[in-house]
């Protein structure tokens, strides 16, 4: 910001409660100046002060030359970050500084870390999550698209649920725009970004997302390559770890990306249940609220849709089985997973009727309408051509790993249960999502009745070793549960 | 601990939520190993784990074997940062497992700063300052010294105030232990461990120290000698960017040192104004009550002090000018400082009434016979004999700055007002506390009458430009307020 800089030794300056970032004056012989204090560990000797050339050469400053520094103010930042762990509300203005200074690096790892406490230990307003979310989409890139943009979000936790690749071409097929930006997997097996691909890449600049929504009016790209709210990156690590994510920071991490992305029409997927993020209803209802609490004050109109999540949804668990899956839908495979469709259709309806496309009650009709005439798969075509990948692919000609073990039913019966988190590690065990041909395909869901012998699952790997670690782990989890029909 | 170690590439191990000090299962072909996880930023590369020799050569791991990685168990300092800041009470297992990680170093300086947010943001109850206090004593160097220990605390704030070094001659000569540990100046322009260097050195092995106190029951050394309650450097140091110490925070700090040198009587000197650690009375009662709290849980009899701080203790403001203090009061001289020999005496007395030396009501009268008599001058020539000073220096010898300027009263009157944070800011700019010869002298006290041209302070530098930096601040700032006796 053109501000001089002075170099100070970080434990002397520690010493006297000068913060890096902190405005100093500097006074020597009759002169005085402001400048900011930055830290070194070894540059500078004890008992002095490190200044460049554009300071000593202006104002005539000589080696061995007293300087006296004093403390003009500290961070608005740090006092900020103090006040909210006292319990007191923040004003926007206090909410920018924080994230201002995180996106500038004038705040460590360890002084971000009393900001992620807060959220933890004090309660804040509505207005409060209002004004993070516009720091947060207010210091980074803003994307201005012309049209009516829209988006979807799923909050995570939830195996397969690929919808995006589904709903993208859908409503760009209607005419609205849908720039998706998705992130890679964390700790499951596969992200949208993963998956998205094994289909084209998804790492494009700028200019090209741009072009790609110009002239297609969506895109599939990874969140990384359009700088939406970077402040959330460095919170996020400063989090990591307590191995927990309030609420709250998701909430405004979601929310602040969209605003960035300029979006006006909204659809939130919510999977509740025991092993994904949002546990029960009661927190679903308070997630809801919040997110409804903040589109409002931002001017997005935004549906959420709480789902109850028993299982996977579609039939592949990994990068390549899940976009083999998301083909089969597109193109009207006979063997395409119908929960995926459904799922898809109905939020891509949900977003037809929100953003005014289609009338009440008729969005879905309208989604399915575009999927089975093939608008879809057409418009999904353009969006692989244009960011770089074979745009004639058919569903089956996906490649998987080479190596493939079946396994069957021991008895006949009903599946009662299919673990969700066994299938998880599963198929990271299997190389998923590093190893994109690696994961599990599921030919049975919850309440199919089976046969003795009937293929139950089929895990797919690149190594022999892979395939032997997670045949081993199977003779000690169960992925189905099912309950012989005699009892049942 | 001799657990197996095993060395994680950072970023991905993050990703899989392990965190450094997590207990990891490790399984390759049919066996399995369980270890600790630390981490690397570089040495490890992705898809990899690092071994030592130990595991490797034991149980014939190769190159290219698959290991699979389970977390066993993440760290309970970690779960319990988390439940403290979501505002649960905490066990003395779960305070403990804090501490002790704290000390192992596997905790980073982030995952500290959780924690001492959470003495921001969450209210500690009695028992768990003691659970916590029990902690940090129990994980350092324990003294266990033979005879009746005894200490004195002066909360910090207030300039000059050395008692302790006119105190520990005193008790040590009632036959008392008085183990003395001090810190150096932080933001003040001396401290007990500065001063009393100018009259001996304060960094000792342990062995020494005990050895002093074998021969003289008494010691003045620096508090980095012993390694007591080591955790609260750590923790300091996490709370430094805040600029402010939780009280609470203090209060533990303070008393796990007491309990680790094996204290059973205490004194707190609570020097309470506005520019104090203790802003005001209700907040006094409050750490006033804390301390008794926590001391009575260990058996520890204890007396806090609490009195008003308006001006500066003692004449000079600097190490060698406080030790010219001490040693005045110590040695009976004519120009010694009646306040502190007062203050020290009066700390003195409730100490050994409070040990039992004194019938109640007869303390002070002990103490001041014990000094008149030149029977604590004796113990203290000792002192600084046995840690190797000068033990026939003279209060008159102590050397001063170089460079010396005197100011004298522009008119009669009255002092109303010393300014104790502007003694503190001129001291430090003339050079103290790392000029040991540098400060001010003070002619006059609160309420005395001055007469124009009367000296009422003098300024040490060990350098011209020092002294002149100083001169040119007085210019703006005023130490003394005298009003007129015209108008007064």
């Amino acid at each position: 910001d053109g501000a001089y800089v002075v170099v100070l030794r970080e434990s002397e300056a520690r010493n006297f409660g000068v913060q890096s970032g902190d405005t100093v004056e500097l006074r020597w012989r009759r002169r005085k100046l402001n400048a900011r204090a930055y830290f070194t560990s070894s540059k500078v000797h004890p008992g002095e002060v490190g200044l460049y050339r554009d300071i000593w050469e202006k104002f005539n400053i000589r080696t061995g030359d007293i300087l006296q520094l004093r403390v003009l103010s500290r961070p608005e930042s740090i006092k900020a970050i103090i006040s909210k762990l006292l319990g007191h509300t923040l004003s926007y203005a206090e909410m920018r500084s924080i994230i201002r200074d995180i996106v500038d690096r004038r705040l460590t790892r360890s002084e971000i870390s009393y900001f992620v406490a807060s959220s933890f230990a004090r309660h804040y307003s509505d207005a409060e999550l209002y004004y993070l979310t516009k720091a947060m989409a207010e210091t980074g890139q803003r994307l201005s698209l012309p049209g009516v943009v829209v988006d979807k979000h799923s909050v995570g936790g939830l195996s397969g649920n690929r919808t995006s690749m589904v709903m993208v071409p859908i409503i760009a097929a209607s005419g609205l725009i849908m720039p998706k930006t998705s992130s890679r997997a964390v700790t499951s097996p596969a992200g949208t970004a993963d998956t998205m691909e094994v289909l084209a890449p998804v790492e494009h600049p700028l200019s090209s997302i741009k072009k790609f929504i110009r002239q297609n009016k969506c895109c599939l790209v990874w969140g990384g390559s359009v700088d939406l709210a970077p402040a959330d990156d460095r919170i996020i690590r400063a989090s990591q770890p307590l191995g927990v994510e309030p609420l709250n920071k998701m909430i405004v991490s979601i929310m602040s990306k969209k605003v960035a992305a300029g979006i006006k029409y909204l659809v939130i997927d919510l999977p509740v249940g025991p092993k994904m993020k949002i546990p029960n209803m009661k927190i679903a209802w308070e997630v809801e609220r919040k997110f409804l609490a903040i589109s409002k004050r931002f001017g997005i109109k935004t549906k959420v849709l709480i789902s109850e999540a028993k299982e996977p949804v579609g039939r592949g668990i990994g990068p390549a089985l899940e976009a083999r899956d998301v083909l089969r839908v597109l193109q009207g495979h006979e063997l395409r997973p119908v929960d995926l469709e459904k799922k898809s259709v109905r939020l891509a309806g949900e977003l037809l009727e929100l953003a005014g496309k289609a009338r009440r009650g008729s969005g879905q009709a309208m989604a399915q309408k575009i999927l089975d005439s093939g608008e879809a798969w057409k418009r999904m075509k353009k969006l692989i051509a244009l960011q770089g990948g074979d745009a004639e692919i058919r569903a089956d000609e996906v490649v998987l790993g080479a190596i493939k073990k079946r396994f069957f039913a021991k008895r006949n019966g009903i599946v009662k249960r299919i673990d969700d988190t066994a299938i998880d590690e599963i198929a990271r065990m299997l190389g998923a999502p590093n190893e994109k041909l690696a994961g599990i395909h599921l030919h049975k869901r919850l309440g199919n009745a089976v046969r003795k012998d009937d293929p139950i699952f089929t895990l797919y790997a690149q190594s022999r070793d892979r395939m032997k670690l997670a045949e081993k782990a199977l003779l000690k989890t169960n992925i189905f549960t099912v309950y012989s029909t005699r009892h049942g």
